[in-house]
């Protein structure tokens, strides 16, 4: 398929190379260009603006967030109304989604944000969550097959998609909030909080959610971030405005949004939003090993 | 083993079948004697007061609370002082486990509490978390082996056991909790919430937590209860009394509080302790299936 | 003085009719035009534009929300590089506001939020929050004088008024959920929420917030709303949003927008922003008087 | 009158002395008996038990919690069933005064809990919410009188006033989060808490909870505590076991619980009860005035 990758940070970079590695032609374009050299190496073609890939059968997008999108979709020698199936993987708004669906023109637009870490990316062990028309899902199928190990369709509506995104890492937020809260309790209980992972991983608990950053806490690796606090309090931002839109009060999404704005305060906004963490035991004034 | 059990409810009885299954001499004791009427036609033997129960090399309980474990050990005819080695199975306060743990006389204490319902307890695959003096884990060994699936073992503090326990509990309601406020702002945008469901458990989520307390939150499944909500208000006020007691905030504990006073309020006490989604749900006006 | 109005809702209407009582030339504008009517048959003139209002001394605007007061001023026909120095009263985000001093224009600008609802701007005892350049604010001190029975001259950042306006608004929220947790506790134990109130306001809490709003609680007097539940979350999202650019933790902030939410889905929006305190009761089952 | 004194502390010393001072015959007795030595130089008998305290016609406590209450009204030499009205001052819990009600023999019990500190003790210019049977609250109320600048008398059922004692604790403790945080989010957006306070006093909160806790606020007075933070825990924790057994969710407490467990573990046990701003600022990571 011809397809158009605009975006190429850490994600969209390992993204972009599994689908030239897996045989299709693959338009680039990035605002900082550089970041494209590797891939016109593997045999990417380098676009001038943003519409010149969106002319094949798919533009693909993953950008840093609604800002981003809005102008490259509708601003200066946007994609919209190009050709292409608009595929947007980024993690936007439920609003932005709604917009894109009803302005997307003739191309059509398909939500499919990922699960997933930069490995993940780069192993196309990717988990994608796609909502659109079920024809234009279909056309896409193959290339998200190419980029992720599994595919859910959650139905017609694009911004359904963003909606379950912001759902699962409202969801990573909650299983760190309470593993700190209980990790810091027994500890200061004295119970070593590898323990108590131990035995939480070993019954209930046994999901990469608490394996992945039970480790995290229990070896307090906070730096370098894996996904940044202020990048984790923009999405939980996210979701607090479709809590506004939609009528839900959601007190746990208070809490891990406080946790964060004070860990951003507190230890600056390099740490990883697995740092609310420290917001707990700094509460509790258990002393952390040194840095 | 010469062996006392002491609690024979649901969780009790289907403990104490299968150690006389195992061949152990079960000498068994229950306030409504009744309750001890199969385990006898089974083969074991009633004694008719606790402590004529803890005169073997073991003896477990497996009562409902604080109250009732004092009132075994201590009160008339309790258990304190007696031969066997005391193995609690009871999800009790850190503070009286500590108390039994100093006050236990010459056959010493173990905490060893248990995670898992009436079926698994039935079917010998408990998990359970021991704590207490090497040797007399080393003692009990095989008869945790005969109830459970997996034995912890976390260290010779008998109490660390219960605290473990408790957070175990508090880490169940954080997640519940987190499924019922994503549930709730999916659905209300439009995302059925079994769908939502699907994708967590299909990625970061899939842990038996989220599998088994997220199919009962789907199906609307909170009667009858398999733990009832007062009971797990009384455990998270236990977690509560040790967060003051170490000097641990935790606010996620506080949510799950309110939200069990307020399902037991508006519901009734025979309501499951997962029945806080129908909190979460109701601050929403979320329609319920009729009943 | 020569002051146009721009804005003439409940509140407008009332502080413009002191302004023309006063002796000022007032002129007025309005989006639909018959709200000026009263005003012009009472001396005031009517302007066909926005800007037309913002050629004399001083031009005040009284807007709904950030949106309608950006209108008016970077809008069409709006009154940015106007000669009159605007005085906003508007509750607007502190960005809005920061903007607003930066392309004032020639003009300048100055944020003066009030505080006191309709009744209070009729009397012209509203209290009056003022920031901006010092000689801005002694050129407009005695038409503030005018609308008001007091203003606070808090510096000359004038975004810092509209952030202590809504600090002012956040606390009023506070207040009322206190009041609302504590009257439904008393109430749930037996204690009239009357006589907690006298209680209350006869020894450490005498003051207006707890008599006015004591007084809707104790007599359920949600509607018709003095102040609606949904512009009351417009705020505190206001004061959210400022928590996030500031780096400040506000649990109390997330309980009071969740309640508002609560409040808003179960109730609708026509409910007065006191109306937490329904969300309250209900999450304890008191029971309220019929309708 | 013939009045009995139990309880020497701050506050029960200065009530005492107002009492001797008006005329009454007051016998003393407090578990350290040299706390008695001033009050017995100024006319004061010494009692050598409780029980000797309780021979007149009222007997008047004033001691640390429920602990400290149950022992001298029940333990040995208790004043249960002596012929003197108890008239219990003390904090204590809502099921406490139920059952001093309930087992209180032949002379009958009040509750009379006090709003004030020492200085408000000395200057016999307490607020006293008193509550038991009509005829008692008479004989006692020339009593009362003596002690506080005016008495509330809230109904029959003594615990009544316990409960309206502890919903008026947690309102302070809820006006000082709402503070703290608001005057965070000031200071961190450029707002001196200083100015913050006087606009608030100045306008809708104009009531001594503001004004005295203010004040700390501003100043930083924590050290030496007015009000102990362990104390005003235990006092929350009344308030929350009172919201689980009358089935109230109480959000805003939970959140100041929380903050006083942070602050006892972060400052020690020392700082005073309204410490829980140092808590919500050092969450913003603001720099606080060198001790």
């Amino acid at each position: 398929m011809r397809i158009g990758f605009i975006g190429l940070g850490q994600m969209g970079s390992a993204m972009a190379a599994n689908l030239v590695r897996a045989g299709h032609a693959v338009t680039v374009w990035n605002r900082s260009p550089e970041k494209a050299d590797a891939l016109v190496r593997a045999g990417a073609t380098r676009a001038g603006r943003p519409v010149d890939a969106a002319q094949g059968d798919v533009v693909m997008t993953m950008l840093a967030d609604d800002h981003a999108v809005a102008d490259i979709v509708f601003g200066e020698h946007g994609i919209a109304g190009a050709p292409a199936l608009h595929v947007g993987h980024s993690t936007i708004s439920v609003a932005l989604a709604d917009r894109l669906a009803a302005d997307s023109g003739a191309g059509g637009y398909v939500s499919a944000p990922v699960f997933g870490r930069p490995p993940a990316a780069a192993a196309g062990t990717l988990f994608v969550v796609a909502a659109g028309p079920e024809a234009a899902l279909d056309r896409c199928e193959p290339v998200l097959a190419t980029i992720g190990q599994r595919v859910f369709r959650i139905g017609d509506t694009p911004s359904a998609a963003n909606l379950v995104k912001l759902s699962g890492n409202f969801m990573i937020m909650a299983a760190v909030e309470a593993m700190a809260e209980a990790m810091t309790l027994a500890e200061k209980g004295g119970v070593d909080r590898r323990t108590l992972l131990e035995v939480l991983t070993g019954t209930l608990f046994d999901a990469p959610v608490y394996r992945t950053y039970g480790e995290i806490l229990v070896e307090d690796r906070f730096r370098p971030a894996g996904f940044a606090a202020p990048l984790g309090l923009k999405d939980m931002t996210l979701v607090d405005t479709a809590a506004t839109a939609f009528g839900t009060a959601m007190p746990l999404l208070g809490i891990v949004r406080d946790h964060l704005r004070t860990v951003i305060a507190t230890q600056g906004p390099d740490v990883d939003w697995a740092g609310i963490a420290l917001t707990v035991r700094d509460g509790a004034k258990l002393r952390r090993p040194p840095p």
